[in-house]
C-alpha cells in the first residue's frame, strides 16, 4: 500500500466537526491551509461535515421513516462530506489557491459493502497523485467509501480520522495529522478536568487504548492502520500551527508516567441478563446474536453463583441500545434469561497506561479515590493497558476530577512524570 | 437510444423542488407511489432538491467565495438531489415498498464536461434496468451527470425535467410524468391569473415555446428530448391522480385556437449598446464574448440610424446579469461601444400559439390592449410562435391579465376554442 520515497513527501490533515461547523471556521482552515502552504506542497485535507448538517440529515430521516439505516441512510449522510469539501475548495479557490474537491469514489476509497459500519479495503491513489502534481491542494470527504457496486458506505461514527489514517497509509505520508479543537493529547478531557496535562508524544498503544475507553483523541481504527503502516500521528489544534502530541513508534511514556490518561465515556450503557441458565451455547448464541446486529460490546462481565444462575452484563455504546433491546425481547421469548435490566444512566471511569497490569496498587489507588468520594462501583474490567469501572451517570465528573487529582496532583506536576 | 419493447414499460416520474419541499412532502410522494404501484410496476422517480436546500447551498458558497462556480460549486449543488432521493428511499422501504436511490453516476448519466451547464450526451440503464428487474422502484437524482473524469456536473436551472426526458427516453418509458404544484399547462399561470384554461393536450412544439417563454411548464429542453425521441409528456400535479395535460405528437391545439397562453416572464435583464461604430466584426465580437462566458441571449433587437450608429439591445435572464456586467466594462474599454445601458426593472409578457405568424391581427390585438392600459411597451420580438413584448416589471402582473383576458374572455370560455 506504501508508496513513501517515490514522489515527494505528502501530509494529510484531517479536521473533524466542529472544526468545519460554519462557513467561518472553513475560512479560518482554508487561512491556516494558505498560511502553511510552502512547508505542505503536498497536501491532502480530509473533511468531516458540519455538526449541525448530520443532525439535520438525521432529524430528516427519522420524519420519513421509524428506523432509517442501511444503504440509502449512507447515501443521505454521505451528503455532509460532500458539503464541506466543496466549501473549502471554493474558499481555497477564491484565494487563487488551486484545490480539487473530491469524493470516496473520486479518490477510489473501496470498503466492504457493510452499510453504516463498512472498513476501507483498499485506496487506489492515482487520481490523487495526478492531482498532487498538478499542484492542488487535494480535499477528500472523510467518513465514507465506495463498495463493489458503488454504492456509499460510511464507516460509522469517527470514521473521518480513518479516512485519514488510510489515505495517509496508503499515500506513503510523511504525518497524518489530526487537527481538532484542543491542542494535543491530555491526561484527561481539558475542558472538564482543570490541570489536565498535554503530552508532547506518546506511543500508538497507549493511544488506542485511550481512543478505546472513551477519551476524544482519534478513533482507535485510525491508530491501528498508522501502527500498521508505520505513519506518525499529530493531534494538534486547528486553531494555530503550533506543535501538539505526536503519536508514533518508540514513544513509550510509561518510563516516565505510571498512569497517562484518565478518561470518562458517557454514553454508554448497560444490559445484565439475569438468571442465564448454565447450558451450553446459550452464551455463543447471545454473543452471535449481538454480532448479527452489528452490535459492538464494550465490556463483558459475567459471573456464576448458586444464588442466581448465571449473570452476564454487557457495556455498549448507547447508540446500540435499540437493537439491544429488540434482542433482549428475543432472548427473553426464546428462555435465554429469565429477564434483563437495561440502564442507560451509567457511565464508565478508565486509568490507562502502558504497564498498568504490571504495577501493582494503582488499581487499588483509583478504588480508594473512588470509596473515599463517596462513588458506588458497579462493575470492573481491567486489561494490561486499562482498568475500567462503570458507575453512576451522575457522579462521572466528581470521579475523573478526583482520580486525576490523584495521579496528577496539582503543583506536583512532577511527580506523576518521576 | 431506446429499449421500448424489450421489456414491461417503464413509467418516469419527475417531482420538482415544491413538491420535495419538506419530509411531509416526501411522505405524500410515497404515499401517492404506494397508491397508484400496481398501475406503475416499472417506476423510475427522478427528484429534484428540495427548494430550500438549494438556497441554503448558495448561501454557504457565497459566504465563502464571492463568486462561487465551476467544478465545486456543482458537487456542492449535487447534494441537494442526493438527499431526497435518500429520504423518498427511506420513506418507501419504512411502508414495506423496494426501493434504490441511484446517484447520477450509479445509474450512468454522463454528461459533457461543462460545469454549471453540462448537457447530457449518454444514459447507461443497465443498473436501472436491474433494479427494476428486481421490483424496485428506481429513485434517481435529477438535475446532475457524470463527466469523463467522474466528476459531478450539474444541468443548469430546471435540469431535473431533463434529467426525466433524457431517462424516460434512454428507457423507451410510456411517458415522462412531469408532476408539479399545479394541474397541467394552464393558458397562463394560474396563481396570477384567475380563470387561466387548463389545457388537456397540447403539441410539443407549443409546450417548447410556452416553456421558452418563461411559463413554468417543464424545460424546453426537457420537451426537445422527447420529441426527440417519441415519448409523451405527461404534466400533472403531484397532490392527486386526475389527468392533467398531454404532451405528444399530433395535438396541434391550433385547430381550435389560436392564443394557446400568454406567458409572463419577471426573471429577465436587458443591456443596451449604445453607438456601436458600423465597423465589421463587432457585433460577432460581442456574441462571441457572450458565448463565451456562457451568457444565454433571450432577444436581440438590432437597430441603425443615422441619429444615433448602431444600437444592440440585448434581453438576458436575470442570473447571468453580473456575468454581463463584466463583459459590458471590456467593450467600453475596447471601444465596443461608446456606452451602456443596463436594466433589471423589466419583465417579457408573451402570446404563444402554433400559427401566430399566419394570423394576422393577433399582435395587434397584443399592442391594442397594453395601449389602452397606458403600459409602455419597450422593445417587440417574435418568431412563427410567439410574440414578446418587454415592459416596465412593475406592470407586468395588470399586462397579464389584460391580455389574458383579450384572448380568454371571462365566461366565453368557448370564444377562444372556436
Amino acid at each position: 500500500m506504501s508508496e513513501r520515497g517515490e514522489r515527494p513527501p505528502v501530509v494529510v490533515q484531517k479536521y473533524g466537526g466542529t472544526s468545519v461547523a460554519t462557513a467561518e471556521r472553513i475560512l479560518a482552515i482554508a487561512d491556516r491551509i494558505e498560511s502553511n502552504l510552502t512547508q505542505t506542497p503536498r497536501l491532502v485535507v480530509v473533511l468531516s461535515a458540519m455538526g449541525s448538517t448530520t443532525d439535520e440529515l438525521v432529524g430528516l430521516a427519522h420524519q420519513v421513516s421509524e428506523r432509517p439505516e442501511g444503504r440509502e441512510m449512507d447515501l443521505l449522510l454521505s451528503t455532509g462530506e460532500q458539503i464541506t469539501v466543496s466549501l473549502l475548495g471554493l474558499a481555497l479557490q477564491a484565494r487563487g489557491i488551486s484545490a480539487v474537491s473530491l469524493t470516496a469514489l473520486q479518490c477510489g476509497i473501496r470498503t466492504d459493502g457493510v452499510f453504516n459500519f463498512a472498513r476501507i479495503r483498499s485506496i487506489d491513489t492515482g487520481r490523487i497523485h495526478e492531482e498532487l502534481d498538478s499542484g492542488r491542494v487535494v480535499i477528500v470527504t472523510g467518513f465514507q467509501g465506495i463498495n463493489e457496486t458503488n454504492d456509499v458506505t460510511t464507516l460509522g461514527r469517527g470514521g473521518s480520522d480513518i479516512t485519514g489514517a488510510a489515505l495517509a497509509a496508503a499515500l506513503g505520508a510523511d504525518a497524518c495529522e489530526i487537527c481538532t479543537d484542543v491542542d494535543g493529547v491530555f491526561s484527561a478531557d481539558p475542558s472538564r478536568v482543570p490541570g489536565a496535562r498535554l503530552w508532547p508524544a506518546i506511543s500508538y498503544e497507549e493511544a488506542i487504548e485511550m481512543a478505546s475507553s472513551g477519551a476524544k483523541v482519534l478513533h482507535p481504527r485510525a491508530a491501528e492502520v498508522c501502527m500498521e503502516y508505520d505513519v506518525p500521528i499529530h493531534v494538534r489544534s486547528s486553531f494555530h500551527l503550533r506543535e501538539g502530541t505526536w503519536i508514533r513508534e518508540g514513544e513509550e511514556i510509561m518510563e516516565r508516567a505510571e498512569v497517562i490518561s484518565v478518561t470518562s465515556d458517557a454514553k454508554i450503557a448497560k444490559v445484565t441478563l439475569l438468571d442465564v441458565p448454565d447450558e451450553p451455547g446459550l452464551a455463543a448464541r447471545v454473543f452471535q446474536d449481538l454480532a448479527a446486529a452489528g452490535i459492538n460490546i464494550r465490556l463483558i462481565i459475567q459471573s456464576a453463583s448458586s444464588a442466581h444462575q448465571g449473570r452476564i452484563t454487557l457495556i455498549l455504546d448507547k447508540e446500540f441500545l435499540d437493537g439491544a433491546r429488540e434482542l433482549v425481547e428475543q432472548w427473553e421469548a426464546d428462555k435465554v434469561t429469565s429477564g434483563c435490566v437495561v440502564e442507560d444512566d451509567v457511565a464508565k471511569i478508565s486509568i490507562v497506561g502502558s504497564r498498568l497490569a504490571s504495577t501493582p496498587g494503582l488499581a487499588a489507588r483509583m478504588f480508594a479515590v473512588l470509596a473515599r468520594e463517596g462513588i458506588n462501583i458497579d462493575c470492573i474490567s481491567s486489561s494490561e493497558m486499562k482498568v475500567a469501572c462503570v458507575i453512576s451517570a451522575d457522579r462521572l465528573e466528581e470521579a475523573t476530577r478526583s482520580v486525576h487529582a490523584e495521579f496528577f496532583p496539582a503543583g506536583g506536576a512532577e511527580a506523576a512524570t518521576a
